[in-house]
C-alpha cells in the first residue's frame, strides 16, 4: 500500500515551520511510519543544486535558470526520496513541493505557464495526496512578522509577496481533485492544528479503508 | 546588426576539436570579432551547474535531473553571455548547443520529446544561425579512437552511441529551417576544413549582405 504524501505550503510568518513540528509529531505518535523532508534540497544532489540557487554569489543567475535549478531538484528528490518511500508504504511529509514554484516562480516571478511545464517531466505522476496551504495574506503575515522583529518583508517584498499570494489563490482555483486544503492561518496556532489535524485524521481514515477494505 | 551564431556538434572521434580551432583561428583572421564558449558551462553559474553534472560522487543522479541541469546551464549561458553578445554584433562559435541534449538526453537515454519541452523556455528563441554537424557513424569513430589508443567506447557505449548518432539523423531530418549542416567527418581533417570554410564564407558573406544591403 502506498505511503501517504502531504505537502504543507505557506509563506513568511504562515506558523509553517510550528504546523510542520505539529504533523511530524502527531505521525510519530500515531505509529505511522513516515518521513520528513524539504525542498529545495531532500536529497545530497538536491542540496548541492539548493546551494547554487541559495549562494549569494550567483546574483547574475536568470529567473528561468533558477526555475530549472528548482525543477532538477524536485527530479531527483522525487527519484531518490519521496516515491521510493511512498512505494515502499511510507507517509511523506514535505515542506514544499511543485505548488511553490507555480506561486514564486510562475506568479511571483512573472515566468507563467513555463513553471508546470519544466516541472511536469520533474514530478512525473509523484504528486500529494493532500496539500494543506496555510493561508494568511502578505499583510497579516507582515504584520505577525514584524512583532517578532525581522521587518523582511519591506515594501519590494510586499509586491512580490502580494503577487505570490495571488498565485496560491490561483492555483487553489484550478485545483480540480481538491488536492489543496486551505487553512486560514491567521487563527491562533492551536486553532489552526485542531483544523489540519481534522485534515490529517480524515486522510489517515481514508488510508487505512484502502488498506482494509470491507469484505 | 546582430552576429553569426555557429554551433558544432559532433560525438567523440569527429575531429570537433580540431575544427572548432580551425573555425576560430579563421574567424580571428577575418577580422571578425567573436567569442568561443562551450556546453555545459560557458558562464560562472553555469560552471557550477556542470560541476555537479559531472561530479562522479553524484552516481545516484536520475537522468530527468540530468536533463534539467543541462537546461539550467544552457538557459544560464544563452542569458548571460550568447543572447548579450549576439546583440552587440559579436558572433559566438559554441562548442555544442541544443541539439546536444536532444541527441543524448533525448534518443541517447531515451527521455524523448520532453527534452525538447524543457530546453524551450532555456534558449527562448535564441538558435544557432547554423549548426555543423560531423557526421561519422560510431563504428568509424571507434575505430578512429582505437587507433590513438583510448579505446573508451566499449560494447556497452557502442549502442548508446548508435542511439545518439540515430538522434543526431532524426534532428536534421526534422530541420524544417535548413539550420544544420552536416559534413562528412570521415575524410581526412583537411577535407572537412575546406567544406566547413565554404559553408562559413557563404554565412559570413550572407550576413555582410544583410549589413550593407545594396541600394
Amino acid at each position: 500500500m502506498r505511503g501517504l504524501f502531504i505537502s504543507v505550503e505557506g509563506g513568511d510568518g504562515s506558523g509553517k515551520t510550528t504546523q510542520l513540528k505539529n504533523i511530524k509529531n502527531y505521525l510519530d505518535e500515531k505509529g505511522i511510519k513516515n518521513i520528513f523532508t524539504r525542498e529545495p534540497g531532500g536529497t545530497e544532489i538536491s542540496e548541492k543544486i539548493r546551494g547554487i540557487i541559495l549562494d549569494p554569489e550567483n546574483a547574475e543567475m536568470a529567473d528561468i535558470t533558477e526555475a530549472l535549478l528548482f525543477a532538477a531538484s524536485r527530479a531527483q528528490h522525487v527519484a531518490e526520496k519521496i516515491r521510493p518511500a511512498l512505494e515502499n508504504g511510507i507517509t511523506v511529509l514535505c515542506d514544499r513541493f511543485v505548488d511553490s514554484s507555480i506561486a514564486y516562480q510562475g506568479y511571483g516571478r512573472g515566468l507563467g505557464e513555463v513553471v508546470k511545464e519544466i516541472n511536469s517531466p520533474a514530478v512525473n505522476g509523484c504528486m500529494p495526496d493532500v496539500t494543506i496551504f496555510l493561508d494568511i495574506t502578505p499583510e497579516d503575515a507582515m504584520a505577525r512578522i514584524a512583532e517578532r522583529g525581522h521587518d523582511r518583508l519591506e515594501r519590494e517584498a510586499l509586491e512580490l509577496h502580494k503577487r505570490i499570494y495571488e498565485g496560491y489563490r490561483k492555483i487553489i482555483e484550478s485545483d480540480k481533485m481538491n488536492r489543496i486544503v486551505s487553512v486560514d492561518a491567521s487563527k491562533s496556532p492551536e486553532g489552526v492544528w485542531e483544523e489540519i489535524k481534522g485534515i490529517l485524521d480524515e486522510w489517515l481514515e481514508r488510508k487505512q479503508k484502502a488498506e482494509y477494505p470491507k469484505e
